[in-house]
């Protein structure tokens, strides 16, 4: 009889391991189950569904149930895990109509992560939001079309919260940003931060740092936030202040949790029980500079712990040696990118860093092209090597991240960088490109 | 008495040398002089000068002599060095009205390159230009103004005939490319340069490979290309076929070439002779992969090495390793990018290489920006090292190669490169980037 495997979770990770699995074991069975009514759908692409620049759901289905059937992977939609048997090695599932047993050889846990949604006085009126899946979204477009809202808060000023800011602006709407932390992209530092909070005050966009929302206000319909500072009016609110790991299913047949709740996984995604493996934002991971244990779910993550676990669990050999919490977002004309540790992750860790920031341009200084940018660097004063590096700048800016992430990635001091071959011509960069300049300051 | 520094040539590797000498030394006494009228312009520039993107040729000067005076830089133009006597450190130079003699302690021979001007039949005719001075353009710009030339031919399909090309375009004028390899790009592979090739010919550029220009026919005013195929009508010429290092005034004095007349240099940038730095497109450097001298004359390099002579003459000590002969060009709508070994470097090396490519896009599939990009990559099969990577696509392709080049640069092997934590969100990549995607190819 050929290898069983399940999987739990059929967004990021579960679909890259089912692809994986049948890639690395052409004749195991493969079976995908998910209380979701969508699968394989991308959901970093839903701020752009929202905002309308994605005009069909179908455009966000990167493969249909069918196409997995093609795969001979089955897909159980709607269809909920129930529990996990390990020591029969059986789970139950249920369904529309029926609760039933399944047998596994081999189990991969994809469960995701949800949205948090802070137990607050009218947290659940009409008009509030959080996205995450398919589903969320088609709700909160529903909800706009209907009620055009006139002013929306996004609580929340991370990658997703700034992507909706762009969004929503599209649509027209007064937009402000409630963020408790000190400042908005709260895994960046203040100094880069503040670069696009001026930008985006520029744009009209409200910005309230170092505020707490306390509550909703409304009968129905939001009407407002309260915060620890007063009131803001808002016909639509987004809570887009993180998320919690899809854990609870795991933890009750007492898989090892690791920080933040989320399933302890090795490098080969496996968890602490045999036979059980769990990928993407239900799962930990480890920094590749600190070498601790982290969760930073991202979708580009969940991609490649899926594979692996989707590798491994068809009897192939894959590991995947972990992050450095590399991250990127635009928010209209302004893009954002981040790589490796932050000061304060550095201050946490107590690493005798030193950084540099500087003020370069997307393209040589008289090519039309030319546009602002920022870039800070980061580096460990006693081994020289490069820690990390953010930008903030215009179009062209951002992605100038994997240059700095690709040298993180395989150690390099900043002795090492100085005088590396990158590449110029006047459309694309100064003749020192500005990795190249940040790189010259220490 | 103060060390007494003196630089011949003002343009990317003389005045980067002028710059870091006086940054290293604040006393010591700088002295430049250049054959040209202008001084410290940005070469890479004139082809958006001459296609108008670029409105004055003001913006194209990094530095005024005025400027460098500010510094105690002293600046002598359209002052020729006609000799160099190494035995009692003087030089002899001609101005406009007197030839004089001037001591040094420590000479920077920064004398650039000439463009490659084959002696054929009708090369002087007017209406055949090259372009590499500020003075070049300005004539081009002239003639372009005066006579409005229909049909152009660019003679090379190097990175300067292609950016002549989108430039030639935006005059409005019918643009045929003329270029003796079998493709164009020759520095990257037939495969890459056939997809430019292709888009080339769909916005109506003819493309003429293996062919060989014979002579220019016209009487006053160039009027055909002759080739070893037949005559292409042409009422302007443009001959963009490469350089060659202006060496000859090193050379009469003994100083040591290298490949391709270039002056050889070590890493300090020291010459062959005591006290004499070469730097720039008139030197040698070495290719940090094969560990051989190369001659591979790019503004990057020019500015890198300038400083480092800059440093090293005024009693620093600084070093440049070498290239990957990284390069890039923007062509219309499209990108080209190289970095490393190609193919037929490769071959030439006797390497065990393979190579794959992949098409990808430049964001995610259902974002509005995805545009497709190429990407190939080129690894030794005993090694695993990745040798190069060549990219040619749309909008957001070309600069992925700074990735390439930086792991490149650290000897990365493929194996270490395939979980790279690269930036992803829809408008910036797809969720494995497309070097993501092309390392996993392996």
């Amino acid at each position: 009889m050929s290898q069983k495997i399940v999987i739990i979770g059929g967004v990021a990770a579960g679909t890259s391991a089912a692809a994986k699995a049948r890639r690395t074991n052409p004749d195991c069975e493969i079976t995908l189950y998910t209380d979701d009514q969508d699968i394989s759908y991308a959901g970093c692409g839903l701020p752009y569904f929202v905002g309308g620049g994605i005009a069909a759901k179908e455009n966000l289905i990167a493969r249909t149930a069918a196409e997995f059937q093609q795969e001979h992977i089955t897909v159980n939609m709607m269809t909920r895990v129930e529990e996990i048997k390990p020591e029969s090695c059986k789970l139950v599932v249920r369904d529309f109509v029926k609760s039933y047993e399944v047998g596994y050889d081999r189990l991969i846990i994809a469960t995701g992560a949800r949205p948090l949604k802070p137990n607050l006085p009218g947290v659940d009126l009409n008009g509030v939001f959080t996205l995450r899946s398919l589903q969320d979204s088609l709700r909160m477009k529903e909800y706009l079309a209907q009620k055009h809202p006139k002013t929306i808060a996004i609580v929340g000023g991370g990658y997703i919260g700034l992507e909706m800011a762009e969004n929503f602006a599209q649509l027209g709407c007064q937009i402000c940003i409630i963020e408790k932390s000190p400042h908005i992209i709260p895994n960046m530092d203040e100094d880069m931060a503040q670069i696009l909070t001026e930008y985006l005050e520029s744009k009209g966009i409200a910005i309230h740092t170092g505020e707490a929302v306390e509550g909703l206000i409304g009968e129905d319909c939001v009407k407002g936030v309260r915060t620890d500072r007063g009131e803001l009016a808002a016909d639509c609110v987004l809570l887009a202040i993180g998320v919690i790991p899809n854990s609870e299913l795991a933890s009750s047949i007492g898989l090892q949790l690791g920080t933040k709740n989320a399933i302890w996984v090795n490098s080969q995604m496996e968890t602490s029980v045999e036979h059980i493996y769990a990928a993407g934002d239900c799962a930990t991971t480890m920094h590749l500079i600190s070498g601790k244990e982290v969760y930073i779910p991202l979708g580009t993550t969940a991609n490649k712990q899926g594979k692996v676990a989707g590798a491994n669990a068809a009897g192939g050999h894959a590991a995947f040696k972990g992050v450095l919490g590399t991250g990127i977002a635009r928010v209209m004309e302004m893009e954002v990118s981040r790589t490796g540790l932050s000061e304060n992750e550095c201050k946490a860790l107590e690493l005798n860093f030193v950084s540099k920031r500087i003020k370069s341009h997307t393209a040589a200084g008289y090519a039309p092209e030319s546009k602002e940018m920022y870039l800070k660097l980061i580096a460990d004063q006693n081994s020289g090597r490069l820690l990390g590096g953010q930008i903030v700048g215009y179009a062209g800016s951002a992605k100038r991240i994997d240059t700095l992430a690709a040298a993180i990635h395989l150690g390099a001091t900043m002795e090492q960088l100085t005088d590396m071959d990158l590449a110029y011509a006047p459309p694309f960069s100064p003749v020192w490109d500005p990795v190249l300049i940040a790189l010259n300051q220490f």
